[in-house]
C-alpha cells in the first residue's frame, strides 16, 4: 500500500502520515486491507520530524503537473490531497488561489485518472463552501454558496471529485473539515488562524489578539479527530457513500468567548487574560460568512465523530503538543 | 455600445443579436442606456443570415485565449457567453467539455477582468446544475448537485462568475435556462435535442423518435422568452440582484406526452402520429436527472416570465420559423 499526502509537510499532513504508519494498514480501492509500505509527503518543503523508514518526503510544487506525476507513481493506492492556499491568502491573492486550489486539484485528478489502477482520492474541502444567509444549523443538503475565493475554489474541487468519481475515473471523497483547533506552530494566513492562536499563544505565556468579537460562533474540530475522520473517510467502502461524495465532517459549535472560557478552566485566569480582542474587519468579513453549526447526519452515519467539548480540545493540545 | 456574443452563430446567438439590433440600445455597466454600435458574433463558424451593418461575425475557437482577446476588445461593453459543448457531447467527451465549458469560460472572464473598463457578462447556465433526488418543485435555494459533466461544468462556471463579481472584477450574471423548445434546424448532441425534434420534425412532415417515455416531465421555455429573459438579465441593475448572481429562469413544466398533445391541438392528428417512442437508455439516464419543475420566485421578481402553455410554444414556432 503506497500512500501520497499532498501538503504532507504541513501539520495535518505529518500527523496523518504518523497515524497511517502507526496503523500500518489501509483499505485499497478493491476493499482489501493492505500493509502500508510507503507514505510520500509531497509539499513545497521536505517534511521533517517523521522518523520512519516508510515515510518519504518529496519537495516540489503541487501546481506543477510534472511534480505531481513524479509523486503519484503508477503504484500509488491512495492520495490524500491536503495541499491548498489557505483562506486569507486565497482572498488576498486571487490568481494563486485558483491556480493551486483548483488547477492543481484538476491536474492531480487527471494524473490519477491516467493510471492503469487509479488510486482512491480523499480531498479536504471546507465549511467555507457555505456562506451568506445560512440557517442556524446547516443541514447536509444545504446549497453551496461560498462567499470567499477559498470557498468557491473548494466547491469547484468538490464538483471535480464528484464528476471524476461519477464517470468511474477514480474513487473520490470530499471531506468538508471544520476549522481545526488547536493547531501548533506559528500563525498562518488562514482567516481562521486566530482560532488556534487564542489558545496556543496564551498557553505559551504569550499575548494573543482575537480579530473577531467574543460572540462569534465557529464550527471546530481537534487535530486528533480530523485525522480519525480523514482515515474513516478513506476506509469507508464506496457502496456506503449513498448520499454523495461530499461529507460535512462533524464538529462542535462554540463561540470565541466559550473557547476562552475553556482555556480559563483548563489553564487558569492568567492564560485567559492573555487574549486581547481587537477587531480586524478583513478577517471578520470572511469569518462572518462561515457556517456556525451543522447537523452532520451523513458524516455521523459513516461513523465520523466530534470532540466532547472545547475543554477536551484544549486538554488534547496540552497533552499532544506541550507535554511531549 | 459594443456587444460580444459567444456561440453567436448558433440559433440563440443569432436571435439574440437580432433582438439587440432591433432594440437598438442596452444598459451599460454604469447603468446608462446606450446605442448599440456593434454586435460581434464569435463562434467556430462565421454567423450567417443577419443582414445588419452593426453585426460582425468572427470565426475562431472560444477555448483559444488569443481569439477571445481579439473578439473582446477593450471597448466591449457587454458579453453574452453562450458558447458551450452541449450536454450529450460533454458526457461523451469529458475532456472537451471541461476545456470548453470551464477553461474557456475562465479565460473569457480573465480577459474581461484585464480590461480597463470590464464589460458586463451574462453567462448561460442550465437546469442541469441540479440533479439526483430533487423536490417535485425546485426552490431558488436548491443545492447544486449535477449528475452530468455538463451540469458540473455549468456549476463551476457559476462559481467563477460569482467569485469574479464578488471580487469586483466584473459584473456577471448566470442565467439557468430551461430546455429551449422549439429549436429550428437540425438535431444536435444535446441530450434534450428531442424536446425540439418531436415538434419540429412532425411539423415538417417527418417522423421523429422520442428517446424518453411520454410521462417524462421537462422544464421548458420558448426561444422568444429565452431571448427576452436574457436581455432582462442583462438590463437588471446590479443593485436589484439581492439574492445572488445565479437566477433560475422561469419556464413551464410539461410532460413529453403533453407536448405531443399540444402538437395535436395546433397541427392535427397526423402531425402527432409522426412521433414514435423508442427509449434510449443513455439519453434517458441524463434527462431523468434533470429537474422537472421550479418555483423561480427570484427570476419572476426580476420581471422574467415564461410561456402561457405549450400550445403557445408550438404556435410560436409555426409563426417564427414556418410562416416566414
Amino acid at each position: 500500500m503506497r500512500v501520497v499526502i499532498t501538503g504532507g509537510a504541513g501539520f495535518l499532513g505529518r500527523r496523518l502520515a504518523r497515524a497511517i504508519v502507526e496503523r500500518g494498514h489501509l483499505r485499497d480501492a478493491t476493499g482489501a486491507q493492505r500493509e502500508v509500505s510507503e507514505v510520500v509527503l509531497a509539499d513545497v518543503a521536505a517534511a521533517e520530524g517523521l522518523d520512519d523508514p516508510r515515510v518519504r518526503p518529496m519537495a516540489g510544487d503541487v501546481a506543477d503537473p510534472a511534480f505531481v506525476a513524479a509523486a503519484i507513481g503508477g503504484d500509488t493506492d491512495s492520495v490524500f490531497h491536503l495541499a491548498a492556499v489557505v483562506s486569507g491568502e486565497a482572498e488576498a491573492n486571487f490568481d494563486l488561489g485558483w491556480r493551486v486550489n483548483v488547477d492543481a486539484t484538476r491536474h492531480l485528478l487527471e494524473r490519477c485518472r491516467a493510471l492503469a489502477r487509479p488510486p482512491k482520492v480523499v480531498f479536504t474541502s471546507s465549511v467555507a463552501v457555505f456562506g451568506g444567509a445560512l440557517p442556524d444549523v446547516v443541514p447536509d443538503n444545504q446549497a453551496l454558496t461560498p462567499q470567499s475565493s477559498y470557498g468557491a475554489q473548494k466547491a469547484v474541487g468538490e464538483l471535480l471529485v464528484h464528476d471524476y468519481t461519477r464517470k468511474g475515473f477514480l474513487d473520490g471523497r470530499s471531506l468538508r473539515l471544520p476549522t481545526v483547533s488547536v493547531r501548533p506552530g506559528k500563525p498562518n494566513k488562514a482567516a481562521s488562524s486566530f482560532a488556534s492562536g487564542i489558545l496556543r499563544e496564551p498557553l505559551a505565556g504569550v499575548e494573543a489578539t482575537c480579530p473577531v468579537p467574543a460572540e462569534t460562533r465557529m464550527w471546530l474540530l481537534s487535530p486528533r479527530l480530523v485525522i480519525e475522520n480523514l482515515l474513516l473517510g478513506h476506509e469507508t467502502p464506496a457502496a456506503t457513500l449513498t448520499q454523495g461524495r461530499s461529507v460535512n465532517v462533524p464538529g462542535i459549535s462554540v463561540t470565541v468567548g466559550g473557547m476562552v472560557d475553556a482555556l480559563r478552566r483548563v489553564a487558569g485566569d492568567a492564560a485567559a487574560a492573555r487574549v486581547r480582542f481587537a477587531p480586524d474587519p478583513a478577517i471578520e468579513r470572511i469569518v462572518r460568512t462561515w457556517p456556525r453549526d451543522f447537523d452532520p447526519a451523513y458524516g455521523r452515519s459513516l461513523g465520523m465523530r466530534a470532540d466532547a467539548d472545547f475543554d477536551a480540545i484544549v486538554r488534547q493540545y496540552v497533552d499532544d503538543e506541550l507535554r511531549r
